[in-house]
């Protein structure tokens, strides 16, 4: 029995923080659609939800083949972004413009937030009646969704942060001291553990990895500083922006006061915790060399560094949600990466529901944090360094001692 | 008349801030200095000055090739750096261990201050009567070597910033605001203004530059914002850890206290001056948001993003030196970057005299400022673009606009 095709208009957005392959993505939904005769026009939202609520839309149908595959490597949201988390009266509007378009294929492309928001309005056209495929395809560089082996941007902003550490971690060996990088992730440490690829040669750094899967003390902190500088003579330590302390709270809050539109603390943009962290380890370490920097925004838009990995996965994340909403077998749902066990790395988007992603955020697991809490653990450096894919070779000078006249 | 060549050993030691191919100079001068007989043995000091004064050295010479090449593509000094600048004393000590490890042939990579100690350790051999031929390597991230069209390491610094605006400018446009990113150079404002070269299409950031060159005032930088906002409805300021205001007094000296080993007040290695400047937005324009990411030391170490016509500069002035030390012609001197006036980019290596390069910095000529001294002219573009080489292609959507229903 052949199933009948739903045909109608297609839109799709992108929400949320941007990242490097959020484009590819994009690029790959889009030229999928084009191959399906059921999907008519092919609209984009600028700046996500915001853009539907006051109509304003692209026709994506009209952009070239090429100018797309330029835009699918261009990193940060091509069609805009927004932070803006939906009332059920702006679900009730977005809805509205859905149906004035004769939307039929929805996409919306982001992270847990997104997902949340996909669920909300695919409950309300079913509700109404209203006939609409909607998919959520993930995205976020804190790689923190459920359901995911890892989610697109991650491999990307990890190697960004990884090629990050290997040239501080050279630039603190030149001049020692304690070097303090701050890393994003609020919930997740994943993307600060990615700086454990950094390590090529015995005694690189980090040394410390701090992240938020584990409550942060300052005193043990001082201690374990102290400790590699005593060993190493030096110290370079990864910390997580969304750090918390034994009852929850973060420790960056300590240092900063604006709250995002989600009701969370903005951890990003501020350069607070690093110099705070740095502070206390003059103060109390008495050391005199320390320095801190906060990667910032680089991590999810710097141009030019991409893995390859990432780039293909995000493309067919894109390009599979709108295969699984004109395959006729599911009304809805989320891409999800999920991995072969073993050796050999393989990778597959599947289809997995909305609310299985919506909402709560993944963690990293427990076989991949050492014991003491402040390093990870060989297989996590298995599990990230394929997504990362190959950094760039460096070399040490053998350096063979002269004997002293 | 055959010249007699001066026989002994050599010592090549790094100083002052890493750069990305400070390595390119290491490995030119010992490639070079392999080839000439007259050098016997070839030393590397570790921690530049500190290596000497405490016998510190390795033996370059039984380093392989291949092993060269690697670290010649590894950022940071191999050989360790140091921030001391040496006393008296310590140059007499230094000359005393050169001495006794028969060094005839001494190169010094590093900027104005290593240029400085070259020439003091220099005039110390020459009133000794001590046969040693002392020469300069030119290095600084901050282009603000006098005598030298550009520096080594500047190109690919400012290639990281290019591509750091790009991606940054494209994260801004995605989720509009203001965003500040602070960029290193103490006096002079080459890297900071290299931001420029990320724009790419009409409304690219960075819409606004500000440099040590120009006094920086608190207000006209609001008004500046303000205006750049109401236009773009987003701003994107590159912003130099350097700005001084009318009196010359650093901006950051009012949030940052702590000196380096040369009696400078320490601008790196804190987010407090974006901080500051961010808040001052938030405040005064009463925009809500506002974010500041200062790039710290990525600038002069992220592995990965190198300039080619930079790291080949970088080689040649480190085999010039060693050239120029053995041809005969000098006993001392800097390396000194010279290039052809004319659309074609064509440079070469000069001998300077070190007194013409040591203490004093170069700073941004007039012509790459704007009246207004807030953004850069395309004078500048002109002299920069092929210094730091091609930039990654990034495209934008045509976003043919859909009537509103």
């Amino acid at each position: 029995m052949a199933t009948e095709k739903l045909v109608g208009n297609m839109l799709i957005a992108q929400s949320g923080g941007p990242t490097v392959v959020i484009n590819q993505s994009l690029v790959g939904a889009v030229l999928e659609a084009k191959k399906h005769k059921e999907i008519k026009k092919i609209y984009g939202s600028l700046h996500g939800l915001k853009g539907i609520l006051e109509e304003n839309l692209c026709d994506l149908g009209k952009e070239t083949k090429q100018n797309l595959e330029l835009v699918a490597q261009t990193p940060s949201s091509a069609l805009g972004s927004v932070r803006k988390k939906p009332t059920p009266e702006d679900c009730v509007k977005v809805f509205a413009v859905l149906q004035k378009y004769n939307i039929r294929y929805f996409f919306y492309i982001g992270g847990n937030d997104s997902a949340e928001t996909t669920h909300i309005i695919n409950e309300a056209a079913q509700q109404a009646g209203y006939q609409m495929k909607c998919f959520h395809i993930c995205k976020t560089i804190d790689n923190d969704l459920r359901e995911n082996d890892h989610t697109p941007g991650f491999g990307s902003a990890g190697k960004f942060v990884a090629q990050a550490f290997m040239g501080d971690n050279l630039d603190n060996r030149a001049l020692p001291g304690v070097k303090i990088n701050v890393i994003m992730g609020r919930g997740a440490g994943f993307l600060t553990a990615a700086s454990a690829l950094a390590r090529v040669f015995p005694g690189d750094g980090p040394h410390l990895i701090y992240i938020p899967e584990r409550p942060f003390s300052l005193p043990q902190f001082v201690a374990d500083v102290q400790r590699v500088m005593a060993g190493q003579k030096r110290c370079v330590v990864a910390v997580s922006e969304g750090i918390v302390d034994e009852t929850g709270e973060p420790i960056a809050s300590k240092f900063i006061s604006e709250v995002d539109s989600h009701g969370n603390k903005q951890l990003s943009g501020s350069g607070a915790l690093g110099d705070a962290l740095a502070k206390e380890i003059k103060e109390k370490a008495q050391i005199s060399r320390v320095r801190s920097d906060t990667f910032g925004y680089l991590q999810r838009s710097f141009t030019g560094v991409v893995s390859a990995v990432d780039a293909k996965e995000a493309r067919l994340a894109g390009a599979s949600a709108v295969k699984f909403a004109c395959g006729g077998q599911f009304n809805n749902g989320s891409t999800a990466i999920k991995r072969a066990p073993g050796k050999i790395y393989k990778t597959w988007i599947e289809r997995t529901e909305l609310r299985n992603v919506a909402k709560e955020t993944r963690h990293m697991p427990d076989e991949f944090i050492n014991a003491a809490g402040n390093d990870v653990t060989p297989a996590f450096i298995k599990y990230a360094a394929p997504i990362v894919g190959p950094l760039p070779k460096i070399g040490r000078l053998k350096a063979a001692p002269v004997s002293k006249k």
